[in-house]
């Protein structure tokens, strides 16, 4: 009933630690984009504080759009569906934010999660990674279930002195400031920035528009 | 009052397992599209779980429709209830995943279920089949309700140890790690995909509206 | 202060048959439509189960409309609203179905109730009528009330044998197993089908649309 | 304390009559209609099942429009507000149905209410007006706020013999049926039908749209 | 602690009068106009009644806007924000409405409002002032805070013999029976009534939307 | 566990000031813009109160907007997300009022917010500041946390009597009584106003539209 890595590298699939009474464990973290019109849905039995880290991430995400490719206009055009399966389970807490923007990241660029990693670390609005609760606990369920490296907050590093060498000695256990550095680590490539200019590119748009209406009023 | 099998191979009618302290139980899942505007309706005294996994199975449908011949745009123009009769018995949890997945695939194509299949199953947003609680109740229902054969979670195979053998006899218990494998049972045949290519069709449709909507000004 | 039969037949109009703790009672249904958006309205301090037999039989109604000779794109020009009077008691329960089919099934065709039948009975998004409890109490109100004519569902014709012979002699009890046998004995007439193809009207309704948007530019 | 009659024959404010445990007491209602969009406001901490009843009473006038004089698209352009004064005092039940009706009515025809009549009495979606409770604290308040005339129920006249004779010879009490009965009673002069064709009216409307936005193009 | 006049007259920001278990005390008001779509907007822990004193201010105002110098269809242009600050402490009741009026005309008029004038009293949607509690309390925090004028409803002058004399000598109080009274005191000047033709300016609209759409085409 | 100044001037995230049974702390608030349709979102397991100082301070900006070179028509074209992090703890309370108006300002405008500055202050709808409790609590919070200066609202003034020396040693404390006192310190620069004028502004637009969309049409 412990939570497993995920056999193979998947796009929009994240593995995240969970805390809870009775211990750590994995968490799957599944992101979808559909056509649509710029809404996010979220299931999962989620509690309040996860759903507003899904926000967050959401909204990071989408104002550093560009820096993966993405051009913002095309939040408006898709739905965005954040899932984490074991739906009778309830869920709760921020430190999944990093997970979150992994997940969303992957899917936009169409860029792979590596299965072999976990990740826990609430995230800011500017992509700073804020220290979680049960290091330990969720460094236990990540050897147990598999994984081999494991993205953790940067301000949770004292904490390591608490961890029991064998654990240390079975994970590579790498600390991040901000998001850029999780990405760095757990998409299996970089996602390439595109540039973005919103005036000429408005404008560009109100010519295409103007073109394809108009085109059979310009042949009379 | 228990749950019977379904007495022929319907559209979009689904037989599910629900498990509950008093036993398990035939459970049937309807789905219908109606002329709308891509909303979802869900009935049945539902809880939060069981809406939920609705809404995933809907989410994994739509990012798979050309799969099953559906082209992406359509969603926009139906709305989709899903119904779970027998109004006034509260139903939840996960595992009507896979028989809400088989539903509505089946309404959308038009291409009948089973009447003689039951299936239980978690699904989560890439279709994956997540294992389910209350086995043995739920197949003692199957049988019970004259179904012949029971899809269930490959996660589960495990528990088939602790079914007498007089259900496991009475019964093609057969697993299912995919909503794909689920639907190849299920069904009475096999969706047909769809190429689709969203730009392409973009500019078709954006020909179609110059040439419907100018046709009065091309004359003159 | 028991609920008695309507005095005449009338367009929208049902009586449902109620089940409580203090025993059986009329339940006037009422259908209104009005010019709107596709919107539906109900009240009369309706429990949950209640609204959503409402939603089911409403979807069931809208995905049969052409056999009731009703445009299926109708439905998104008007708001329906249903009401149930005597608005302080609370009313709740699946049972009300059959007869919230068949209030909007003749406030959209124009066709009156027979004002001596009444009806209980669930139905399903496929229109089949599921079993419902406290037939003897039921019964027992519609004889007092100065009904005729019963419509029961099927599978409770077996507890006709604990009803007392006097409500079985003065009462006929006419069991349906689908809401086309419902509609054929409480409606006054018939309605009668339409063909619709949706793709052939959709192109004459853009036809029609140019023309009379275009008028005044063709004539120049 | 106690509520008096109005001091003058207005349009939209109509005087109902409440029934609380500590009696019965005048209620006035109030409706206004601003430029809008077809929305319903409810204010005066109104309770669910009063709120249902200006639900039912909306719909009941919606459907009766041209009797009255008022072409139907109208109710799209406008948002009505019904206001029950007093707003500290909580206010519930169906009573007050004849009352939302008569006011709505009198505020869309502009035909102002007979400050001398009060009124009590459910109504239905066909504008049947039902009995009511607490008919001797209400006949007392009417009394003693200076009402000359009270409108109630048919239903309920069987109550009038337990009302004492010195209320009965201070008071017109006028037993009603059906709402049209009470609108002849209570607003100071009869409102004047139209006629209305919907298909005939749309293709008006649709060819003065066409002349008015058309209006520069066909001068050229 | 105690609220204080205000130092200057300001446009939309009104002293209003509380009253609670431990005393009376002044209330400020304030009233914002922001670019929009109609929307109201209300902050500083009010309770639903005077949320609902509100909604009926705004709809008085806006049945009357022509008479404060206001086009009707402004009010589709702009979102109104109502505010009453020391957004910690909860707040309730329909005694504030003649403040709300206040606050709102002066905010669309321009005018501002008396420093030194503060007001009490429930309104009506045909603004009338109703009668209040608590006046003593409130009349003694309008003295102690340095108020010198205080608008009552006229229904609560028999409660001024219960006023002590110092109180009374302190204070100009003056009695309103309709809002139009209380807005004669509490603005610093009168509105400009307009005259509107709803008929005539949506046709003078209609032609203006026709030449600055249709200016190039007129053109060519 | 007890927060920090930040590390760097950051523009949209300022420093402000918690108080709450357990002491005094840090608090981060961050604002984002997102290109979208004026909606305003919030995050952080913020209180009711909280929210609304969101909402005063968002339209106190709004209102402002052409004296920090925002272009009123901007804020619908953008959504602003508020952010508070260490999103599992709860927040409320409306003395981080200035701290919102100051993210917002400091992300609409692009200038930085000073690293070394921490603020508290309810603020209203004019922008005025009003007072706030645990000026002792925040101040220590402040000191502790490397914050240099902070600015406390002008009516807190009084209460600097009861702060230890060391603590007004140790800081620099300012008052304020507005929000652009408090913008004056707080901003590393002075937002540029604009002149605005809606009806020149509006015709303006009216001719880049029609120029726009009527490109193609103008050149035959
Ligand atoms: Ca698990
Ligand atoms: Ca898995
Ligand atoms: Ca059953
Ligand atoms: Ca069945
Ligand atoms: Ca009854
Ligand atoms: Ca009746
Ligand atoms: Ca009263
Ligand atoms: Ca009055
Ligand atoms: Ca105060
Ligand atoms: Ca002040
Ligand atoms: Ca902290
Ligand atoms: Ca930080």
């Amino acid at each position: 009933k412990f939570g497993l890595a995920e056999k193979e590298d998947q796009v929009g699939v994240v593995t995240g630690l969970a805390w809870t009474e009775v211990g750590g464990d994995l968490l799957s973290i599944e992101a979808l984009k559909l056509p649509g019109k710029g809404r996010m849905k979220t299931t999962g039995k989620l509690g309040d504080v996860m759903k507003e880290s899904i926000d967050a991430a959401s909204s990071y995400v989408r104002s550093q759009a560009v820096s993966y490719g993405v051009k913002p206009p095309e939040f408006e055009k898709m739905d965005i569906h954040v899932h984490v399966p074991e739906g009778a389970t309830p869920k709760d807490g921020p430190s999944a934010g990093v997970g979150m923007v992994t997940s969303i990241v992957s899917m936009l660029t169409g860029i792979p999660v590596r299965r072999d990693v976990a990740m826990t670390g609430e995230v800011t609005l500017r992509g700073n990674v804020l220290p979680i609760g049960g290091l330990k606990e969720k460094l236990l369920a990540a050897l147990r279930g598999g994984v081999t490296t494991v993205l953790i907050p940067k301000d949770n590093v004292k904490d390591l002195r608490d961890i029991p060498d064998n654990v240390k000695n079975g994970l590579e256990i790498i600390p991040a400031e901000t998001v850029s550095e999780v990405l760095k680590v757990a998409l299996t490539r970089a996602p390439e920035p595109i540039e973005w200019d919103e005036v000429a590119e408005a404008a560009a748009m109100a010519t295409n528009d103007a073109s394809s209406e108009g085109g059979s009023v310009a042949a009379h």
